[in-house]
């Protein structure tokens, strides 16, 4: 059998500095415990648009398509602001979401407890908080047609489409219940089903599916403007939940911030399954490319980490060691070891990108 | 010249109770400072439903067009969930908005300094916090056409439009600039124009106006999932936002819950102006029907008390009887009078309904 393969596709900002340290990881994952995986690595975004002209070249496309996984860092920034739509460097990313049909992100927003300090929220509202957000990624209102910029009575419209078949709700539906049994077993559906027909469908469907499938399953309904107040709230009210595209944007965000452990927390996209049973999957840190620190050794590296473990979990069918690394980071936060974005200022000197690395690997 | 106006529609749940702690102001104003308002009283939502089988009879929503103001309390509750779509009690409300043509809504997130405590945020994040929201109210994925549910390759799809035309834009961009001069001086336009078309043209109307109308005021943009992210990180960075109907729908109701008096927050949505230079308007408090409490005399009449001290503001042009009324509901909670909501369990016996509105108007 050949080894299990990953593209990694570090993109712009501080990307390429987080994931040299994920390859330290794989490195250790190879000499240690005998997992070796075959990595190649290629441009995204920015980087790619430099080079290509385009934020995903074809031949890149067709690769992602063929490996086990791919790991993203991240992509844009400022010197990319000015660009066209069409080859702004989010385009890539959308193209591989796509393409690759990965239609379910699951965005853990997850406490860590040495951090719990770090939350914008009461440390008892957010200490062990730990929701799963199951946010549907390929359809919404960022890919459904009509859109663009039209003439229409003498002035310009901007129209997107927000639209969802059955099937695509039947099947990010799925996801989420069979996450919530492995978890709380609460799932909380959530839409604008009291304005919107494509929330009343979506609501329609995940009523159905967990009637018939998941009886055993929890199920709740939530208008996502109350959803956004419910996280600031009491978050801890929340197990499993999932939502669409533009809302899950915005409100696993919110409750990525809410966590204090932004850059913590890893995510992952997930597809079909492939002919080895395992689905086409990308991972990626749920922070951006954070232009401002780029180059300064001040990254941390931990949410890329943790999106390999991810990788590891859904990827690698290696959910053994998917729980030696993240035991592993969370040593290393409870030893007191901190980026600088994981100190308040004025604290004791930070440690830079690399030792937050190795200091994961000592810990391994 | 004839009294102002004022329709009040006080819906469903709570709607009815706290509206008679307005009428009493009204009274108070009426005998006390000559300040008389003709009042006539109607059904929205739910109530409307019962009566006449829609959530708003035509002849209501021909009146609202005629007087100068409409107060509203809330639409909805459990007992209407089933019903079907076009007749649900949100469609009143809809309708008022988008016959009014109330494109501009604007929702104030402001923490009481005596109530800092409620907020699930660390105090020193949210007292003094004052932000206001201009939520774009008529147009967008709320009301945007083509929608519905329809039959498409042997399955339904559910559609809605995400649609905005340049003029809508200007209007609803121009009132917020308005706002943020009266206020800091500072504008944040919300959109996604990395993944949506009609974001791109929305920046770039926004953008024009400032630069040609209002060079002024310092105008920023930040794209709707790290705006919901900077509310929950420090929401004090922010002066005005506006943004459109849907992230608007989200981000203020996250905002609201921030300040920790969600209970207090009111509203107005404001259209074009009318004959005596006021524009269109209904005012109405954030917070909803609240059926689970509806009936026992433990609402907070200050959402909607404090939505009428805008009306006093925006439509009769009262603007220092409108900082009289805002500064009694002040003087009230630094006294420490408390309805439930604005209690931690356990504490003093709270203040009901009544004993809240006489409070205010003593301390008037
Ligand atoms: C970069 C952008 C296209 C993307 C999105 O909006 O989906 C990002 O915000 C995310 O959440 O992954
Ligand atoms: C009740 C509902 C239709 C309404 C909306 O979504 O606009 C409400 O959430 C609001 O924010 O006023």
């Amino acid at each position: 059998m050949s080894n299990p393969s990953l593209l990694i596709l570090a993109g712009d900002g501080i990307g390429p500095e987080v994931m040299v340290e994920v390859r330290k990881i794989i490195d250790w994952f190879g000499s240690k415990r005998d997992l070796t995986i075959d990595v190649t690595e290629d441009l995204v975004g920015g980087a790619a648009y430099d080079k290509h002209g385009t934020p995903l070249h074809d031949d890149t496309m067709a690769h992602a398509q063929e490996v086990d996984a791919v790991l993203l860092g991240a992509v844009g920034g400022p010197a990319y602001d000015d660009l066209d739509f069409s080859v702004k460097p989010e385009r890539g990313l959308l193209r591989l979401r796509k393409e690759m049909d990965l239609f379910a992100n699951l965005r853990p927003a997850q406490c860590f407890d040495a951090l719990a300090d770090f939350s914008s929220l009461k440390k008892e509202l957010v200490a062990g908080l730990d929701i799963m957000i199951v946010r549907e990624l390929t359809s919404g209102s960022y890919f459904g047609e009509p859109r663009g910029i039209f003439e229409e009575n003498g002035e310009r419209v901007g129209i997107n489409t927000q639209r969802y078949t059955e099937s695509e709700i039947d099947r990010v539906a799925r996801s989420a219940f069979e996450l919530a049994r492995k978890r709380d077993n609460r799932l909380c559906s959530v839409e604008k089903a009291n304005v919107m027909e494509s929330g009343i469908l979506w609501r329609e469907v995940v009523t159905k599916i967990g009637a018939e499938d998941y009886p055993d399953v929890e199920l709740s309904h939530m208008y996502a403007d109350n959803c956004a107040m419910q996280l600031v709230r009491n978050p801890k009210q929340f197990d499993t939940i999932v939502t669409d595209n533009l809302f899950g944007d915005i409100l696993s965000d919110c409750a990525a911030m809410l966590t204090g452990s932004l850059g913590m927390l890893p995510s992952a996209s997930l597809g079909v399954p492939m002919e080895n049973g395992k689905p086409k999957a990308m991972y990626e840190p749920v922070h951006g490319s954070a232009p401002d620190i780029a180059g300064q050794g001040k990254a941390n590296p931990c949410a890329c980490i943790l999106s390999f473990a991810m990788a590891l979990r859904y990827s690698y069918d290696e959910g053994a060691e998917a729980d030696r690394l993240e035991a592993a980071v969370e040593k290393v936060l409870a030893d007191g070891v901190r980026t600088a974005d994981l100190m308040q200022a004025g604290a004791a000197k930070p440690a830079n990108t690399s030792e937050m690395g190795d200091a994961v690997i000592a810990a391994l």
